[in-house]
């Protein structure tokens, strides 16, 4: 069971998501992470869907979606970049020592803050999210947002 | 009908994000954005959902969010910053006069480059993001992935 990331391109109609879902849902496969927004200036939605399965159920899965759905395109793994944003909110009375220098390290800043944290935003590969989270773990995080991974064909 | 964001919390459970989709399409509103991701450390994953609706609507939809599945907790629109990342694949022929600004501006970096493209990747406010995509225009962008919206209540 192998992580798998499917780049899929939609027309924007009412139930696309629902439909997409369903069909995970429905064979049992469970989504890591999803994001969808829409392909500005078209009639179209971009998806990108991160799950868990032998090569054999994603082709299974791919070839649904193309049943299913007005697909326009399907994309796979290896053609993908993958990147991810993140929100953490962090407690300012941590000692923030070297936290400069990690934001630096990942593209992240500080975006917002109140009386008693800050929120830094961080956007990079998807293997250097997850090691980003183990890191500032140190800092006691009160919580964190992952946006999802983004895929774009190379 | 004014654009609303909803932040669920849910338990990791099979079908949830099919069950909220399902909510959405069969009630006829539109969902413009939405990204989901596990929580790390828990058993739960984060949803930021975007559409469009009058007060009314949304609180309905909340009401069904609570009684359709094991919502742990649901925040709406004020209480909330958003971001959202972006990918945009530029063709290298273009004249890039001035981009390194406007990079720096929007928290922007070049990721990514092939034989004839680079890709920059930029993480904002989602309404600064709405102008980043009017600027960018002038360098005929190849293609634009919107990572959709990543609300955080603060």
């Amino acid at each position: 069971m192998s992580r798998r990331v499917i780049s899929v391109i939609v027309t924007n109609e009412d139930g696309v998501l629902s439909r997409i879902s369903g069909l995970f849902a429905g064979r049992g496969y469970n989504i890591d992470s999803l994001t969808v927004a829409p392909l500005p200036q078209t009639q179209f939605s971009r998806l990108s869907i991160v799950t868990r399965g032998n090569e054999k159920v994603i082709e299974q899965i791919v070839k649904q979606l193309h049943k299913l759905i007005p697909v326009y395109k399907v994309m796979e793994n290896s053609e993908l970049i993958e990147k991810e944003m993140i929100l953490v909110k962090l407690p300012l009375k941590e000692n923030f020592n070297g936290l400069d220098a990690i934001l630096k390290a990942y593209n992240g800043t500080i975006t917002d803050g109140g009386d008693d944290y800050v929120v830094i935003m961080v956007a990079d590969d998807v293997s250097r999210i997850e090691n980003f989270l183990k890191i500032i773990k140190k800092y006691n995080p009160i919580e964190t947002i992952r946006g999802g991974s983004v895929a774009m064909d190379v």
